[in-house]
């Protein structure tokens, strides 16, 4: 893979290599990974790793964890693994497709299994939401959870990003397959719709669903250019690795 | 019916009788109506609409409505029709299941259709939220959406107010007969998960979910004791009887 471009996450407390073109992690997979409520000595499994962002903060925060990943893309995978090297992390990384698990993953089950599914299938973006791409979508949305929930061990957690849009499609996936739903929102800033909703699911499990406040990014009303207007709670998370998990827990 | 009371809404623009006992409207009855968006003309119908508190609220702030009620209970069909006289206004309230919709109601259409479906069925509250009631509703649940929408005109809206931890099994009932679902969270006090969701649906549409920023109730972080705390949002729709509606409208 070449044209790389060398990104630091987390304040630079971590540095990924990623492919200048194609897809790159951002701040979503930085959250993905804050949320998971993982602890020393259990195993994680990222379904659709790319370069390993979402794991390798994972990682970071919490050491001692046995980090999977699966990654469609051959040159993605070998990219994750790089990168975990590169950070003094390990990270097993199979290739393989999400609807269809490569024998040696299928032997194995895991206590977490995180995934920022694609928000548009086939490569492109719809500029317009357009709706017979929303439609092609959910089947694959409904594959990631599926593939992810026969992975996790019984009471195992499953911790999803996803466009706000698409929370139907996610919770019609857990539906009586993992329970005790939370709903993380996490909105661009404070008052506006949702960009992106964090779920958090059981498997097997009956508690109720909960919706919780709002996460929000930015500080000011409105975007303020060049300005770092991250809030606190933001800059918490995507600067200092600090968790998402506190909000999850139930009071 | 004996032992009513006289209770006031809309700091008192509205005068309702209501049994003593049973099943009492409140701040959830007036939420409802504020989010409604009929306008003047419209024919709109509330599933369940008990002593007809959330109708005659909607046609206090939006006159010139045909207001349509379903109530199970003769009693309070009876005192439904009785308020709406009593705070000069019309309502065309008829006895019948929600599930086995009256001939009457069978050969009318509506723009709108409200609801505030019972958050406990069997008449007794499960306070451990237990698991057995909750899935002994979710087909009511599915059956109050299944009867509103088969009552709507095409692109007609549905509006509910529910307990957040049913959001799941509300956007169930909705897949793939409505769509453009706005949801409303609505959280006691900021930062609190949401105790109730409002949800707006418009049949046969396929736009986009919004999960839209929470509504706060209280001003203070915590129960204030008998002192009064409403946001200003609040108090406006609770005693003032301003809409929702903007808050649904896409930006």
């Amino acid at each position: 893979m070449s044209d790389l471009s060398d990104d630091g996450f987390l304040d630079g407390r971590l540095r990924v290599a990623q492919p200048r073109r194609g897809f790159r992690s951002g701040a979503d997979a930085v959250m993905l990974a804050a949320a998971c409520p993982a602890v020393a000595g259990q195993a994680v499994l990222e379904l659709g790793c790319g370069a390993g962002v979402a794991s390798l903060c994972l990682g970071w925060r919490v050491p001692g964890l046995h980090l999977v990943g699966l990654e469609a893309q051959a040159d993605y995978a070998g990219l994750a693994q790089r990168n975990a090297l590169a950070n003094g992390m390990t990270m097993q990384v199979l290739t393989g497709d999400v609807a269809r698990a490569p024998d040696r993953l299928r032997t194995m089950v895991f206590d977490h299994v995180i995934a920022n599914p694609p928000y548009f299938l086939g490569g492109t973006a719809a500029p317009d939401g357009g709706r017979a791409l929303a439609r092609r979508e959910d089947a694959p949305l409904a594959a990631w959870i599926d593939a992810g929930l026969r992975r996790l061990r019984p009471r195992g957690m499953v911790t999803l990003i996803q466009r706000a849009d698409r929370l139907d499609a996610v919770l019609a996936a857990l539906a009586g397959r993992a329970g005790s739903v939370a709903i993380l929102p996490v909105a661009g800033r404070a008052g506006r719709a949702a960009g992106r909703v964090i779920v958090q699911a059981q498997k097997g499990a009956r508690g109720s669903l909960r919706l919780l406040a709002p996460f929000v990014m930015h500080r000011e009303p409105a975007h303020a250019g060049d300005r770092e207007d991250l809030t606190d709670a933001a800059s918490a998370v995507l600067r200092e690795g600090s968790p998402l998990v506190p909000l999850f827990t139930k009071l």
